[in-house]
Order: C-alpha cells, then structure tokens, then sequence
C-alpha cells in the first residue's frame, strides 16, 4: 500500500470548501500534548476567536472534537431530557436530522414543515409556540445547505425568547459566510462546521450556549446520554483558569487548523467576509442566468454561499459533475432528499469564495452542458460576469 | 491574533506520541470532497489497512471521525439497549469510563474490581459471568492507560464466548504497540486511538466488530442513542460497492494521516513493531532500574508502550515533570486518580518509541532528579541502558 496523493480538486460544493494553504501547513506543525500549556493558550485564543466569529460574549463557546453532525448532537444531547417537547422547524435535509436527534433523546419532536427550498415560516413556527406552551426550544437551520435558503435567524430567536423557549441554531453553513449575531438575536444554542466558510478541514464543530442555556444544562436531573459530548464535562476542560479536568484528548492538530482559519476570518474582518461572500455570489447568478439557468431560492432568501441551480430539462445532473470533476477537477454538489437530480448545489465558501472560482465554474459549466447537448445560452455568462465584476468593486 | 507555532516537543507521555513527519505531510495535502471517488478509493485503503493492524476479516473495521473516548461509545450505543447488562472489568480509569457509558446507555453495569496496578482477573471475570448469565457483554481494558498493565484479553475473550457473551475490549494503546489478535482471540468489539501506537495526531478512533456483534447490532428493537455514532448509519457510509449513503461529513486531512500512519506500520510489519516496542520498553526498564526508581506493575504484566514508574518519596512529582518540559521539551505524564502524585507514565508509543528517545529520558530524568535532591544512583542508567543495546539487537 502506498501513500496518498489526493488531486488537487477546486472545491465549489457544499462543503468541505477549499482549504487556504495557511491553514494545511498550520495543521502539520509538530504535535504537542494536549495538557502541554503552550496547548492550554491555544485552547483560550480559539475560544477567543470564535467567540468574535458567532458575535458573542458567551462562556461556553468552543469547538466539539468531531465534524458538524456531532455539534448538533451536542446541542440536543445537553438541552433536552427525556419526555420533553422541542418544536423542530423543518425546510430541508438538516430540520429532519434535528427531529432524528431529538427523538433519539427521548424527547417529542413537533414538527413545522416548510417547503424545501422556501424559508421557515414565522407564523408557522409562532403558531406551533402557542399550541405548545410547554416546549423547551425552537430549533431551525440558519442556512440550509440542502437548498440554500437562509430563514430569519434574528426573527425565529426573538419568537422563541417571547415563548420562553431555547432557540437552538444549526449555522453549519452560515458561520462566517453571512450575517449571525449571537448574542444580538438572543440565540441560545449554535453548532457549525469547520468545513464550511471558515475554509477549514472537516472536523470540528464550534458550538456556543448562551447562559440561560447553560442553566439548563446545569439543572439537569439526569445524566447527558452522551459521554463524550456531555457539556458538564467538557466546559470543565475548555474553561478558564489553571485548573482543568483531563476529559478526553484533544484533536490537537486539527485545532492548530481551525485557530489559523479562524485568525484569517479576524485579519479580514468579519463583516468584510460577509460582504464578499455576497459579491461574488451575484456575479455568480449573473452569470448562471445569463446562460439561461434559473435558481431555486427566490433572491431575497438566497444563502451566498450555497447556490441551488435548477437542472435544465433532460439533463443528467450526475453526468455533468462526473465531466466537471474529470475535465476541470472541479467540484459541485449534487441535490439531497427531494431535490436529488433536479438541482446542483455550487458553493462559494470562504477560501473558495473568488473571482477566479466564479469565473472558472460559469466558464466550466458552460462548456460542459454544452457539450451534453443542453439548451443553454452560449457565450453570455462570463461576459456578464465581467460586466457585474467591472461595476462592482469589492 | 497571531498563527501558533507550537514548540518541538518529544512525547513521551500517555499519547498523543511523537507524530511521524510522514503522517504531518500526508495531512497537509489538498484536501478533496467526502464523496470524490479518490475519496471513496482513499476509505477502502484504510479499512483494509485496518484489518491487517486488528488482525482481522471483519467487515465492520473503521475509524469512528473523533477521538478514542467516541470509539468507547460508539461500541457501548450501538450493542447496548435500556436494561441491558454488562460486566466491566475496572482496573484503572478507563473501566471506570466505561460504566459511565454503560449506564448513560440505560443498562446496568456489574462491576468487577482489581487493584490498580493488576491486571483483570480471570476467575473473578468467569465468578461474575456465571453469577449473571443474562449478561449481554463482558467489557475489559487490554492496555491500562493509567496503570502500564496489559490484561489476557485472549482469556477473557474466551471466557465471554463460553458465556455466550459478547466481549467488548478497550485497544486505545495496545494496537500496534503489543499482541492484538482479534480474529484469532475471538474479540467482539474493539476500540482503539490513533494517536497512541500508531503515531498518527489524535482525533479518529479505530473500530471493528464482528459478526456476532453486528447481528446484535442489526437485532436491536430500539434506534441507538447516538445518531452520530449509529453503525447501522455509518456501515453504509462505509460499506463496500459503489453506492454509499452520506452520514456525516468525514475528516479528510486526518484521514490522510491516518492512512499515512498504517502504511508506515505495514511497511515495518506489524510483529515487528510489537518486537520493537518491547525491545525499547526493557532498555528503558533496565536504566530506570539501574537509577533505583522501581516499576509500578509487575513484570509479566507490564505495557512495552506505558512505563508506569513510582516517584521517589519526598520528590514532587510536577516539579520534575514541569522541569523536563522546560529544560529538554520532553513530556511525560502524570498518574491519575488513585495514582496522582505516585507515578509517573513514560510512553515508548510508535514512531516515540526509539533509541535515541530511551536515551534522552533517562538522561533528563537523572539529571532533573538529582538536581531536586531525589536519593537515586547517579551515573548508572545510562551506562545499563548502553549495555543492554549492545547486548540485544533488536
């Protein structure tokens, strides 16, 4: 067996994103232990940074020790004991696995069902509030990767607060990309993913509980069902002060990474992230509709980072990825669940979110529907990205 | 906020150990998509490459994508149902987290206790097996983290078996560092972590099943707890042919590295890595002997890869470790729970475990020692350590 020599692949999918080459070398530092104190430090600046990227000034705010799904489970797990009621909003892939979650807690999921592709309903949800006096939290997809619909965090948190209910935020997809202010909008608990717009490896997932969230997990009567994502446990080794308690071993280069993603996410700014991620996201749309592609999301609900394209009539969507990924070693994603074959999800996250990317992915596609016989426009898309990228300056 | 630039350190502690500059490399490559097909070619690599380091023709061979404390649940959720019983040998922290998630699973653990510093024993183990036959699995520690001892896990696996028990082994620092026959042993479940005698960074955990154990995993009448860690899930995601159900979003670069990290071990051999860590293990013993520090576990029971050594009355432990750190950037590590402040742990895992690292320890040891004023014979270790090398070749 030999050793692994990946492609170097341009990734526009939905995630994981490209990796700055920062970030790659900054993970293949020398390990040390993860009691070492040099490591202690490094635990304290990346609670520090991701305290700034989710715009917060919660305690506990740190990164779970596995990818996204484990960051959501950990928000679960900790909020909910068995028999109580959480109100799970639901217009994708990701609302379907918070109810999975949920359930397995042995907690009743009540269910608000949106279109996929539409953004979560604030009647709906207020509604289900009122028939429910009695549950324990709202729980919604910020950004939802399935379809790349961005709901109205700020609205749904505020709805909840009002009921007296945990707002619990899945921002997998939109830390860093888009607009999430934790502690303006009153969010309770978040979970994201390294992989996404903060252009890091897939791996971890940076989580913040407010501290009404903290006394509920404080309060608990029973156990956490889990172990190794048992809150109690794990805010005694990521908190403050000399003296922490050993819980389980750190993934200390994969931390190495996200402190540097997270450093390039600072230098930046985060709200110059935010504004270039929707730039080259309408050069992007221009272009795609300019060829005569037409988007899934209406224009006022689309995520930045996360372009649903519908599949032109007769096209095999698998084909064309297949053609993208051997001619241009280029990577979109395909549709989940209900979309699946009849949308392609582009991604334009952090790292990968540039000119150069939107360019090569109008110019790509184009090609390549092309030549698969699609009824496209030819030749307008890159020039009318040229025009967008001529007037706007970033 | 600045990139980190961590120290070199030599890691001599409980893991994570020395990384090889191989696997450090191997993790900064470009990373690719979860679902790219060099991706899915990368998967069977490694499943493949760990069924040769477990000794195994289990299907069920994966890394669960978090560190080692994950693999210990991902094993008790998914063969564990509410009301269940299991026997867990205790004989150092570990089987004491294992309770911990036998009971956040809603079964009842039936505990059978040996000295810290001793290894499981076998008659107590069958005592408990008869007293309660309705025990579903018989759980144990191969290799003690916290102790140094190596337990029979051939014994004991026999002993489940005869029981018609399934039996469930901790390998976190015994794989690749010490016999671990799992086919042949007649093992259930194992769990192990990469950054032990693999040498790989910490953050993935190492898993197989047998047969016996994903039938009772396919039989169960309840969901597991853990969507994250359901193997009904991620045996799809893993499994073989070309259609693979997505799960979770897979940690690629640490994938790299562990790929990188069995490659390394397949081109040593993995009998040969077992004849090496002792080999080291006794030079190590013999210089620490020969400075008149003594050794915490008895001699047929001891860990070629965790050297549990006892600290000299009147000397404070932390102390010297903390000097070590300072002065030749080695880590050792501490004794923990009911040994804390009695022993130190010294690590000859994987690539750490060489030579020049033997050399170096005893050395900053003595030198340390002796200027904290620790009665011990000076001028000794080296020259019994040198001895032994140009004695045994290994």
């Amino acid at each position: 067996m030999q050793s692994f020599h990946p492609p170097q692949r341009t990734l526009m999918g939905p995630g994981p994103s490209d990796v700055d080459p920062r970030i790659l070398q900054a993970m293949s530092r020398p390990t040390i232990g993860h009691l070492d104190p040099r490591f202690i430090d490094l635990m304290d600046e990346i609670k520090a940074l991701l305290q700034l990227a989710f715009k917060t000034s919660n305690q506990l705010t740190l990164p779970v020790s596995a990818p996204g799904s484990a960051g959501m489970e950990a928000v679960f797990v900790n909020l909910l004991q068995r028999g109580d009621k959480a109100i799970v909003c639901q217009n994708g892939v990701f609302g379907g696995r918070m109810k999975e979650n949920v359930e397995r807690c042995g907690a009743i999921a009540v269910m608000v069902q949106d279109d996929w592709g539409k953004p979560v309903d604030l009647n709906k949800a207020d509604t289900a509030l009122r028939e429910h006096p009695d549950a324990k939290l709202l729980a919604f997809v910020h950004a939802e990767t399935s379809t790349g619909v961005c709901s109205d965090t700020r609205g749904l948190a505020a709805l909840a607060r009002a009921h007296d209910c945990l707002s619990v935020v899945d921002a997998v997809t939109s830390l860093g990309g888009v607009a999430l202010e934790v502690d303006q909008w009153g969010v309770d608990a978040v979970y994201s993913g390294s992989q996404k717009c903060l252009s890091c490896v897939p791996g971890l997932s940076p989580v913040s509980f407010s501290d009404r969230a903290v006394q509920c997990i404080r309060n608990r009567t029973e156990k956490v069902q889990s172990w190794f994502l048992d809150m109690n446990l794990i805010m005694d080794y990521w908190g403050s002060g000399t003296r922490r308690s050993y819980h389980h071993t750190a993934p200390v280069n994969a931390l190495y990474g996200l402190h540097e993603a997270l450093v390039i996410l600072e230098e930046e700014g985060l709200e110059n992230a935010w504004a270039r991620h929707l730039h080259h996201h309408k050069a992007l749309v221009v272009g795609l509709e300019a060829m005569g592609l037409a988007m899934l999301v209406e224009e006022a609900f689309r995520l930045p980072q996360l372009n649903a394209v519908r599949v032109p009539t007769g096209v095999d969507e698998a084909l064309i990825r297949a053609a993208l990924l051997r001619d241009y070693s280029l990577e979109i994603g395909s549709g989940l669940g209900t979309l699946a074959g009849k949308v392609w999800r582009i991604g334009l996250m952090g790292h990968a979110c540039n000119r150069r990317n939107v360019l090569l992915c109008l110019s790509a596609l184009e090609d390549t529907l092309l030549a698969a016989g699609a009824d496209i426009h030819a030749g307008r898309a890159l020039k009318a990205a040229h025009a967008f990228y001529a007037l706007k300056h970033p």
